[in-house]
């Protein structure tokens, strides 16, 4: 007991938790992972954080860092050992300061993403990063895990967001990176390695964030196709007639909107007949620096012309904010119909752009051939090359029929991923769920480096340990 | 002599460079470094540069890699011992492919910068890096030292252009990292670790490179302003009015624009009166999807806007290309205008933006109070925060003079700069110009991790010695 008695003198006893008080940061969101844990900790500064790590580097306890525990692959779960301290980062919470002629903004990495976006907007600043989970995730988890979001073709993942990091080290020392420098080339990109490292290398407590003009209008239309090979030679046309403005370009599945329309009969699908029913569409947003009627009237004339070119068979634009909002909340619903209609077998892979169209063809023929009577839910961000894949059940399948093949599809799905030369793990990054196969699908030079650094930023293999990596595979 | 024999045999005779045939690659082109080289290797395939590798790695034969032999820190320069191997990427020059729906392409690192941009440009597309040496500079010296450039406002520095890489490691292993995602988060990111790291980790021999749709309108305009602060006001106002079109904001102070002005008198200034006498002048930048007219009716909203509020004094905007031309030339022209004016001091610096005006400031009072006659020539790219601030020898000084206090006058400047948490090297890398003073200005846990990044990715100590950090100060 003496160990807890410690970190209670460290952090005062409210904020070292045990028993039923630490349950909720032992489970991730989705009930998936479950596991134990010698106590949660809550520090509530960068000295404490590195007083923890200080800590566990002395005593050998493992450390797992949590933000909001919204993660989708096991990240911040940690394992069933119990010799774990869960280390939540809630309470380095502050904007600690924004800088409007540098457009910037230094946050602690406890901050709720929505809170960033909030306090850029009343500075008149956009911060671009935008994801579902924003009421409750943290900006720290998604540096952690460069999360991806719906903004990602205009403004970059997490880490395009970054200009500099403060970093807790294993060993407890405090790197002192919060530059706001949009150009510093001295040296080692210490950033981008600890940015997407899932906390295997090391606890981001505070980031210099970029910011963005808030956009003047946005506008958004829903276009109906008939193919992927269409909907790419669209984003082509799209991001030459729109430039930069073009900030949204999502790829919606027909059957994907039928089911939001078939479990949210209050949403109303802009098209009918047989504008209805077509297999393809795709969800543009502009964001203006000019006028809402400049966006529209962009919108009008661009894709007047693919209409006339037969490559878009009908389109809806837009009137109002409203109306640009009711076109979102059909593709934000799509994960919830899916959801009500049963449990899926999900995956969040990438390929290049040029090559969406054949991966889609063959791995749904690949899925046909093997599991025959298996439907599919798909849809993306094209303009990334990101495409939630996701196998549901069809008419004859029971829930757990299906969820017994998962390891199979999984299998199915990232080999032909990996065939394209694609990702296994587009913008939800590695985790628990993936650390076993990654293996398989990279490059065995690549993985010797990870392996490698790893042990140089964490000699004792206590940062987040079964993260990523599989440790002790290689030496 | 064995030595050497084993390299023919390896690359052939004409590839293996000693005497006068290597001595070109032996300074750099500014000729403030030479040094000596056991040999000038050429490989021409990734193949070879991994064949030499292997070969440098078994016989502890250090490695200098050189792409254009353009840089401004001597950091493709070998030293004087004649021990190391100069690697130049030169022959590894193919266009390997282009990748138009997925805009990307992948080239060899010994592409010359002006080759990459033209064939993006015969593909509709444009690879926006550019900057003063394209004509000779490659993307793999560009890429290992994160080069910047003019149209870093809006297409970010050359890391942000880059997709995958594919790099020779230091025992001559090849991680093929090729990747044309834009998303992809499995793992440690390697590639931006490579990148900027002068050489110094690994031999980048390809890149998959990002493109952009081109422009159809470029649009530029000279204004008139009265401070470095309005210079500031007046970058938030067309950050915000012009949004992501806003491809160039250069801060030009008025002695260069006259200086350029009495070197090359036919350049002519588009001011007269008061308005040609102005403390200082900006450089704006549009690049429209839509019309030149339109871009000129922005330029003209905006312009007229803040000519209103009084931020900006007096304004021309280039009423065709081949005005857009002559005022970017102009600003081309200042390099080469202080150049005829006598050697000058320069520093390629970093702040933030916020922070400019006060670096201007108290640094040219700092000068004047310590140096009392010296001059300064005062441009860059505000909109990065970066600035070429040069001291020449004013009135007074001759050149000898003004080179014995350079020491001291880089002290000054790079004190200030850290003072206000800004970069002593913003886009021009270490190298071994500025490999000494680089601890007094790094955060120490930051040094120690670079150290130790370097002894897992070279081990042996064989990867461009002498650049970037200081070999043996870290255990």
């Amino acid at each position: 007991m003496t160990l807890l008695d410690e970190l209670v003198r460290l952090l005062g006893a409210p904020n070292v938790l045990t028993g039923a008080d630490a349950e909720s940061y032992l489970t991730d969101w989705r009930g998936r992972y479950t596991g134990a844990a010698l106590a949660v900790v809550r520090p509530g500064s960068t000295q404490e954080v590195a007083a923890v790590m200080q800590w566990s580097n002395q005593h050998n306890v493992p450390v797992v860092p949590q933000g909001g525990n919204t993660g989708l692959c096991g990240g911040a779960t940690p394992d069933h050992s119990g010799r774990a301290l869960v280390l939540s980062l809630g309470r380095l919470n502050r904007i600690r300061s924004i800088d409007i002629d540098n457009d910037t903004m230094v946050v602690e990495a406890g901050c709720i993403l929505q809170t960033v976006q909030q306090a850029a907007r009343d500075a008149d600043r956009l911060f671009p990063l935008s994801l579902a989970a924003e009421g409750s995730c943290t900006i720290g988890g998604n540096l952690a895990t460069n999360a991806g979001g719906t903004q990602v073709l205009r403004y970059g993942n997490a880490r395009d967001l970054v200009l500099g990091l403060e970093v807790v080290t294993a060993d407890g020392q405090v790197w002192q990176g919060l530059r706001g420098l949009r150009k510093d080339n001295t040296g080692y990109d210490l950033r981008d390695l600890f940015i997407g490292s899932e906390g295997t290398l090391g606890v981001i407590t505070a980031a210099t964030l970029k910011l963005y003009p808030l956009p003047v209008a946005q506008c958004t239309a829903l276009v109906g196709i008939n193919s992927v090979q269409d909907a790419v030679a669209l984003l082509s046309v799209a991001r030459k007639g729109f430039g930069p403005a073009l900030t949204g370009f999502e790829l919606i599945a027909g059957n994907c909107l039928k089911a939001v329309n078939d479990c949210f009969p209050q949403q109303r699908l802009p098209f009918e007949g047989s504008s209805a029913q077509l297999p393809w569409y795709a969800l543009l947003e502009l964001s203006d620096a000019e006028s809402a009627d400049h966006a529209r009237e962009r919108f009008e004339t661009i894709i007047g012309e693919v209409i006339e070119s037969g490559l878009v068979i009908d389109a809806v634009i837009a009137e109002n904010i409203a109306q640009s909002k009711a076109l979102w909340h059909l593709r934000e619903s799509i994960p919830l119909a899916e959801k009500m209609q049963g449990k899926s077998i999900k995956h969040d892979v990438s390929v290049p752009v040029s090559l969406m169209a054949e991966f889609i063809k063959t791995t749904n023929q690949a899925v046909q051939d093997q599991f025959p009577g298996l439907g599919h839910v798909i849809f993306g961000h094209l303009g990334d090359g990101n495409l939630h894949y996701n196998i549901t059940r069809g008419s004859q399948l029971s829930e757990d029929a299906l969820l017994a093949l998962q390891d199979q599809v999984y299998e199915l799905v990232h080999n032909s991923v990996y065939r394209l030369g694609g990702s296994i793990s587009a913008e939800h990054g590695v985790g628990q769920l993936k650390r076993d196969v990654l293996p398989q699908y990279k490059d065995p030079v690549e993985m010797a480096l990870m392996h490698r650094i790893k042990a140089v930023f964490d000699p004792k293999g206590l940062m987040n340990p079964g993260k990523v990596l599989v440790q002790g595979t290689h030496p």
